[in-house]
């Protein structure tokens, strides 16, 4: 990998965006290679954390590959809203840290995640239509994020504003005074997935996000299903005894 | 009725989950018989009051039914899910009172609600995955409740969390400090809605649901169609005579 | 027009609702004007302010008009809904200026607005069940703006509320003090829009909108064909040469 920083630990899986010399821009080839990682996620994994080296998350696009994508301008552009959707569907419970520039693209990751913790000083932003272009990808993820209301004033205005103010527009879920703060954060968080059965997380996270975009009967009968099979299932059958015998179930850590 | 107690008063039918030894757990019996009573409701009662027995409102799904289900256990827990599209669907307005113990299915039904008033440490919480199961029926609910960037968080980390934190995540929308507020919230709430037409009222619940499902001319063709046999009607006409008249109309309590 | 006033400056066009005689309620021939005003939009205004005359914004329907409609009533009715959405799709940044009753009809029109200023004393509500009447245009459109949690409160208790809670709410956007501060919001507002380009915003716009009714597919790949097009289009080339000569770009105002 040659813009990520891999490194998995204790069944989690932190992914550092690393290309600090231009706060972390992300290059087409960054979007590959995330995409690459996300693809070779396995049942080991059970959590994703993203953050960026530097600190800086993610400052957006990378402008140079604007100007040398040529006919490709539009592929290029569609492969970074795959991306955002790869990061979404995943089963892992995704966690992303946030510093510095939060920017376009790098809010647009950030939308996606599943836990989101913030510095308060972070910059979040869309600046697109400010160089006359759009946040042709990003705008559905943060529509679905923060809802319609709040992502037409920012996009619309090109709003900038910090980790307080992300916390409040639903943004983040945690702010953080400082580095130390982000990462007993970090811990906690990672403390609360780890106790929640894996399988069952994944399960419930598809059901979640299906409960956007299909049907109320077909997610409630998909999910009776899969609640019948969760309870046969290894991992009901320990939780439910663990419960029981008042101790932690195998899967905590 | 062996697990509910039913008190109508003034156009009110006040339900109690009455199975304090059991934190109200919701039995198979329990989802039976809120189903039956929802299904007899007549226009001559406007607005439901959900409670529960001996200071919790429902601890969640009986672990009993679970073990007694055998190959039911799918159709048990979807019948939960139909329980709570009843609960949703019905022209009242339901309003829940949150004392103690809002956990999983006890949460889900929360999340149908059209009014909730809680006490602030009401305890709210999805402990599923935490077991190795799911909140299976619940998911698609807390997502309409709450949106999906708060719901993920809640259902991935098995969180818990009082009723402050309930009213900023949007579950309720009314914390009181004690029993004796709770009473007094509940009289002004119901005292609002007992002054808006009952007819009136059944048919804006309607709208409002089939809002979020349905696509926006085939609602507004519908309004525009409902709005004029409502000026016409008998709740139109008594209304705007008695808003001209400077009194309160017939419906109001 | 007998209903409005029109007073277009420097790419924006302000819109005051002119029947301060009964709160600016919103007439027939105001709906009428109002749609003839948006279709004849051009591409040099960039926004629209609407605001009331008379210390108000809009106490709603006009109630004459229910009385003297006849059998249109159904017809008159939808019209308003049409209105909502033709504000709803223009391409111009949409700013309403909120002060004294934000009624009925007028809380639908503040709903379907991309930005929202409002007097902390503004009263808002939804008083059609109180009067035997639905509120069948606006549903829909307070469910979109606010969610259904608290669109079916409000609705169903024909709830009334200030500024301040509207703004917690997530009806506006700001709230002020008083008459010079809402001016002075209402500058830096039309600063921001007028430094983003306006073709882009008006893309963005119809992208973001689109986001909550298209499958999600639909919308990535109409945004990355309208990207590329953007980044070879006048204002991409403009505003990434502003950027790289640390200049405003032509569009700046």
């Amino acid at each position: 990998m040659n813009t990520l920083l891999l490194e998995p630990h204790n069944g989690v899986l932190h992914i550092t965006l690393n290309r600090p010399e231009c706060r972390n821009a992300m290059s087409l080839e960054m979007v590959n290679e995330l995409r690459a990682v996300l693809a070779q996620l396995d049942s080991q994994t059970r959590a994703v954390v993203i953050s960026g080296a530097g600190g800086h998350f993610c400052a957006g696009a990378d402008v140079k590959d604007l100007v040398t994508a040529g006919n490709q301008l539009q592929a290029l552009n569609r492969a970074f809203g795959t991306l955002l959707q790869a990061v979404e569907a995943v089963p892992q419970v995704v966690i992303v840290v946030l510093q510095g520039a939060v920017l376009g693209g790098g809010f647009g990751l950030a939308c996606v995640s599943d836990i989101a913790i913030a510095d308060h000083q972070a910059q979040f932003g869309l600046p697109e239509t400010g160089l006359g272009l759009l946040p042709a990808q990003i705008a559905p993820f943060v529509v679905k994020r923060i809802g319609l209301t709040q992502a037409r004033r920012l996009a619309l205005t090109a709003a900038r504003f910090d980790g307080l103010e992300a916390e409040r527009l639903g943004v983040v879920h945690f702010t953080e005074r400082d580095a130390q703060a982000l990462a007993e954060r970090l811990d906690e968080v990672l403390g609360h997935v780890l106790r929640c059965a894996p399988g069952a997380n994944g399960r419930t996270k598809a059901l979640l996000l299906a409960s956007v975009d299909e049907p109320l009967e077909a997610v409630l009968d998909r999910g009776a299903q899969w609640f019948a099979e969760a309870v046969r299932g290894e991992e009901g059958i320990e939780g439910t005894q663990a419960f029981v015998q008042k101790r932690k179930p195998r899967w905590c850590k």
